[in-house]
């Protein structure tokens, strides 16, 4: 993309509306804009995150067996009924009405949908187990929306739902999908802490949740860094000081963001919903289920949250929205542009994911500070004084490592440096 | 795939609800099941169309320069009281109240957001021409929801609009994305007839219908085939007997079903809600939009419309769910399972979309009518007496074409009916 018109408005200042450093982040760098309290437009870098982050995560959904599909987002209050949802969520279910006054809601999750499709269409322990999964837009009346996507009313969320024959599979399924979480965040670098979770309004009998350590997390954890042990407080009577699991005395207590969260659910939805397969000895049985949600758009927030300095993001390349910036300083200079433009379309020509920054009437020290602040992964700096000596300059967003290549020698030297730091 | 668990379930017959060709075959092939009028899930192998569908549009709207991003499904009140139409849409727009008793809808179309977006984020000619677009799930709430998905309440669209700095400009945009559309409807070999279409609620001076002839078409158009003049009859304060451009008396009436929608906008939105940029001269002006839309899922149904037998579905090669079926006939005897399991791991080697029918205990006869049904392109029958004279059966879906080839030859002899069979 040429950034020239490219919709990735930056602002030099973040709006007031945002606290977090993410927040701000995500505002400045052009990712995301406000259309109302909790409600997000992702414009086109934004996006793009959110797809490099539903890729990962439906490659690895894919290689776990999982099946993708799509679930309405518009829910019969009926269905809703059969669980005891409907009164249970309260204020934080979006309700409507149609045109003949009948009741629905937006759903903020699909247990109750997926277990009525399933119940009616698989009948034989034969065809289980069974892991299906959609990414979809949610929504949740949240009292206080805030910061950003953290906290959004609507959201962009994988959830998955496994159903199982007996108690067995579906702890081999669940144990399953907690090795896919772990996975899936090691793959975005994002450092996650496994912990108990609460099973609030989704019920079950035991759940998980991935957490990113953070200070401005809205949650807080409990754990031992010796043996892994780790809990929501949430769910703690009171704080334990020796772990409860190795007794071990260093504790650790931490603030953090929830990006997944994992639920046995047993027979909570299959049972009152009365969802049945005929088991090997012929008998009806309710399935035994999970069910499985990673908050695709918080995952963008807790990155940032997760790896920025006061200069702004720095990218993990599995996620970036673009692999390389090319700055083009002075790119109004035919020989500048010649060689941005030409370096431009060679990376394009091998599929890498390149932004120029071909602005003109921009100073060096903006396309600098716009470099660093959207922290594209490598940039390449053409222009200025290494230019007039024959040379582009390579630098790496994390490391702020700088190296001169030869004009000549540019586009090898960027596909070997992405080669090099553009695993992860 | 693995058809023994991979949730696609095959009707016998069409239940009741369906009428026309397409939801019948959508029903029968399990490919979306019915949650609540005109409320569909789609299940994996229609959701694999989707996603088929998708991948050409977004192919086709990024080579147009097309910057995709994604807009907020919930919309403020206000926003579409500036336009008119939070009165003007009448119940066709579903309405909510959040829990501060504020009013929002369900987007059925996104003019007003991405106009206030537009308005704000860009400010100068020199950023123009700028095109953007999403794919999102809409919502319309349909006096008579019918014929499954293509007249549904809840549906997915690819929705893009055009920002120009002038009239000029403007109609260069609107004529590009004309001929977008008609690569789009070619790479899916949907025969489409462009005619002039009513603006309607989205208003605007000019537009365009992307027409599927089709007995159970909602729409009627009338055409001429000498000039290519057409328009939907909607328009017409009478249907001419004689084409209006050529004079040709040979007019062609015919119902359809609309795919693709066009619209003209010129200041039809970004003049009341004083969408402005600064144009060459140093004035402020408002921009001229166009908006182009395009019924994803609708697509399905009307491809289906248009290519099916009285045995099932005949997909097109480039939005078929599977590339390949192998049908493995009698997948008890142990020679049959390991012929088919080979085949079936070297063409996924191959990345070649291949589904198995490997279930157990299904008769040739079942497994022959439902490969018939579901309409892949190139099936494979492993089994039976071709297979005991040292055979595979290779079997286009849309000729009927068999061939025999050499057990060993199996997979060379697929890849080479994909190759000569498989580019649409």
């Amino acid at each position: 993309m040429r950034w020239s018109n490219y919709l990735m408005p930056t602002l030099k200042e973040p709006p007031r509306e945002a606290q977090t450093i993410a927040h701000k982040l995500m505002l400045r760098t052009g990712l995301v804009r406000k259309l109302a309290s909790g409600i997000y437009e992702f414009l086109p870098a934004g996006f793009k995150c959110l797809k490099k982050i539903e890729g990962i995560i439906r490659e690895e959904m894919n290689a776990a067996g999982g099946q993708e599909l799509l679930l309405p987002t518009i829910q019969p209050k009926e269905l809703w009924e059969k669980t005891g949802r409907w009164s249970a969520y309260g204020k934080e279910l979006m309700r409507l009405k149609d045109r003949n006054d009948r009741d629905f809601c937006l759903g903020p999750t699909h247990e109750e949908v997926i277990t009525a499709l399933i119940g009616q269409e698989i009948s034989s322990w034969r065809q289980l187990p069974l892991l299906v999964y959609q990414f979809q837009t949610k929504f949740r009346d949240e009292l206080r929306p805030r910061f950003g996507l953290i906290r959004a009313r609507e959201f962009y969320m994988k959830d998955a739902y496994s159903f199982d024959a007996n108690e067995t599979q579906a702890h081999d399924s669940y144990d399953k999908m907690l090795a896919t979480y772990d996975r899936i965040f090691a793959r975005m670098a994002l450092k996650t802490i496994r912990v108990s979770g609460e099973t609030g309004l989704i019920g079950g009998v035991m759940s998980h949740e991935f957490m990113v350590p953070c200070e401005t997390g809205e949650d807080e954890i409990v754990m031992c860094p010796s043996c892994n042990w780790g809990s929501n407080v949430k769910i703690l009577k009171e704080i334990p000081k020796t772990c409860p699991r190795c007794k071990s005395k260093q504790l650790k207590r931490e603030k953090a963001i929830e990006v997944g969260h994992t639920f046995y659910l047993g027979t909570r939805y299959s049972a009152p919903m009365d969802a049945v397969f005929t088991d090997a000895r012929g008998k009806a049985a309710p399935f035994i289920m999970g069910c499985y949600g990673i908050g695709v758009s918080r995952i963008i927030a807790a990155a940032i949250e997760q790896s920025s300095d006061k200069y702004g993001i720095i990218w993990t390349p599995s996620i970036a929205p673009f692999q390389v910036l090319i700055s083009a300083l002075e790119y109004e200079k035919p020989e500048v542009k010649k060689l941005a433009d030409t370096l431009y379309q060679e990376l394009l020509a091998r599929n890498v994911e390149t932004l120029l920054d071909d602005r003109l009437q921009t100073s060096i020290g903006v396309k600098f500070k716009d470099a660093d602040l959207v922290g594209i992964p490598v940039r390449v700096n053409i222009g200025g004084r290494s230019f007039q000596e024959g040379h582009a300059e390579i630098r790496l967003r994390k490391t702020g490592n700088t190296e001169e290549v030869e004009l000549s020698r540019t586009t090898a030297s960027v596909l070997k440096a992405l080669e090099v730091n553009g695993k992860i």
